[in-house]
């Protein structure tokens, strides 16, 4: 069963909106065991929507179209597939009462533009839409299964799961799933860990492992077919255990549990409480915490000593460290953390200082040189660390890196 | 010219991740007068790249790839299209050595997997990535413009400012030039602003006005088409002033002059010191903040006072407050922020508490409650708001306004 989505909508081509449709089915079709292979987007121009349905109906059977379905005049979806498939469009006199219905229960009268919306494919089914005027279609033809769904994500997405999905199961008959496990990488570069486990990466086919990296910090997802979740994660579990065997170390977290989220983890297990302080980072280490829903059981607060005298009057770094060493330093990041576990009683305390660019930087501290200590019940640790990117990248990647000497330290 | 843009990774076509690049891609395009015809994804599968390829070949002009240039044997994007276009992929030797001080510059050895990223398209260029490892390609072909660029945006987004554009420019001729500008407004939302202009909207057609709405910020985007800039300046000028007269008190800049820019642009001008103090928030107002570059010059300290002692110990927030309105209520913003002010010195302190949810709401407290204080030489001000939205929208709506806040009290 091969799956192919369509996006609608010259406001796509002119980036005006990401496709975020296209992403929320595929995952939603990928959990029911449904490939899709492609996906496309074409503006509002009969032609080319014609075009486009061309490929795709010589190619894929299940053929998603969003978008296009409204009541003005660049709306033609519809209108294009109909004349593709040689089919008429039928005024549906029952839809169109709801849709008249509709528009009485907000005081409003429909306008006569509103009428194409229930026009019906010749052979097809409305799919009923709750939040908006325009309602989806389905047609079975010539062994292709078409949807026609609307544009507006808070239209389409609940129409997606409470009326294709079914349909969908229907149409596939058998329930295959497909289920994941993400494995959680930090501190070893992509490359470097597709050179350690290349084999078990070559040799899957079911599962499969695919790499993916994405600002210093490197994924391998677990993809597994089978007749049921169990059976799926069973042929997960025997790969995870080989990959875990050779990245132990690297592996801090699994599916959705990102850094922060690990961190939180760890410290809800232990009970235990943190506090932070940011130079550089200027608040994105403690936003990236308090980011997760409930933090605030463990995260009590945090300092954004910018200027040195904050530094100073705000977490007791003395002033010999910032005229001797500076701020940027191994001791001024200890001084930090120590200062802001001291001050908040706090169990564990983050420290980053360091140079974000494109400004600051000095002959002996270059733009990213960071230096990122953790203070625990078992002494202060500090690290150098000397970042790429720029200066977002270096800030994200400081905050990432942080969290994770934290993970280290709590392991 | 008809261009098209094609995403090539399995992640795509599992929902994993929304093709961004194509949206950020098509923006740039358009303001260069480039038509984007059509997008299409595909996964890391050779032979359906190849027939992608096909199908693009066959109808654009300007064929954009993104992802898929790695040094991961899934990375098939360079290697499918020198297969299609029946070229053959050289080792670059000095490209090979840049990549080589890369990794040695960090003290990393390359893995020997990595080289396959220096493969050069035959009669092909590279497209340097000052961001990461995998540089891009630019090969003309049978009148068709190639351009193959990395998938992390991060790497993706320099490539097309720095490189792509400045090339598409030659390859236009730039007989014509667009120019837009942006006008940033707060405070209305999008529909209310377009009844306020619709007769100017509609009116329009060089320049074209085009609105967008995005986290409860709006846009208005003017857009030119001329033999020159100055030309195109020209006809954007009559718009903007005609726009301003009816929608002034809500721009607060222009351009990429976004919030956290124009409260910089603000104290920069006044030689004035900004301070925060956050709950809710967590850190992410003081992270914007410091975003911008050289905010340093202004931006002094910010205290993440998520839990109820931090306020009192390190704002000064009086226990009867916290007892009598809660941590979430006018006086406890009022009072933070002026602990701020006074143990900053700061001329300025912002401050936000709120409940940012989905934990932490009462009966008479719901998620998104929000008050936000701004402490200034000319006293306190203090607004209630009721923000909607999720955890993150939730956030960063509070910190959208309590920069807003300022901009408003600094006008």
């Amino acid at each position: 069963m091969r799956a192919e989505i369509i996006g609608v909508g010259t406001e796509l081509l002119l980036g005006q909106i990401a496709n975020t449709n296209a992403q929320f089915i595929s995952d939603k079709l990928a959990l029911e065991g449904v490939n899709v292979y492609f996906h496309q987007a074409v503006g509002d121009n009969r032609e080319r929507i014609g075009e486009v349905l061309k490929i795709a109906h010589a190619r894929s059977d299940v053929i998603v179209l969003t978008g296009g379905l409204g009541p003005t005049d660049d709306d033609l979806t519809r209108e294009s597939l109909a004349e593709f498939l040689g089919i008429s469009l039928q005024l549906d006199n029952e839809a169109l009462k709801n849709l008249e219905s509709f528009f009485a229960s907000f005081g409003r009268v429909m306008t006569e533009n509103n009428k194409k919306q229930v026009m019906l494919l010749e052979g097809g089914r409305f799919l009923e839409n709750k939040r908006g005027t325009a309602p989806g279609q389905y047609i079975e033809y010539d062994n292709r299964h078409y949807f026609l769904l609307p544009g507006p994500p808070t239209e389409l997405r609940p129409m997606v799961n409470e009326q294709m999905i079914p349909l969908i199961r229907t149409i596939v008959g058998r329930q295959m799933t497909i289920r994941s496990r993400v494995l959680r990488l930090f501190g070893i570069g992509e490359s470097a860990m597709e050179t350690e486990v290349a084999d078990i990466l070559n040799s899957q086919t079911n599962p499969t492992v695919a790499p993916l990296a994405s600002e210093g910090e490197v994924t391998l997802r677990i993809t597994a077919r089978a007749d049921s979740e169990e059976a799926a994660y069973a042929l997960i579990a025997p790969v995870e255990k080989q990959l875990r065997q050779r990245l132990d170390k690297y592996i801090y977290g699994i599916d959705d549990e990102i850094l922060p989220v690990a961190v939180g983890k760890r410290l809800k297990q232990t009970g235990q409480t943190l506090a932070a302080a940011e130079s550089c980072t200027g608040g994105l280490l403690a936003a990236m915490i308090t980011d997760v829903p409930g933090s605030s059981d463990y995260f009590k607060q945090s300092w954004v000593t910018y200027h040195n005298s904050a530094k100073t009057e705000q977490l007791g770094v003395p002033s010999h460290v910032l005229e001797t060493d500076g701020a940027v330093s191994e001791a001024c990041a200890r001084a930090m953390a120590e200062g802001a576990r001291n001050r908040s009683g706090c169990d564990w305390a983050i420290s980053v200082t360091g140079i974000a660019g494109p400004g600051g930087a000095t002959e002996t501290k270059p733009v990213g040189l960071v230096y990122i200590a953790v203070a625990g019940p078992d002494g202060t640790t500090a690290k150098e660390f000397r970042l790429r990117g720029d200066r977002q990248q270096i800030r994200l990647r400081a905050v990432k890196n942080a969290l994770y000497s934290l993970v280290k330290r709590m392991k």
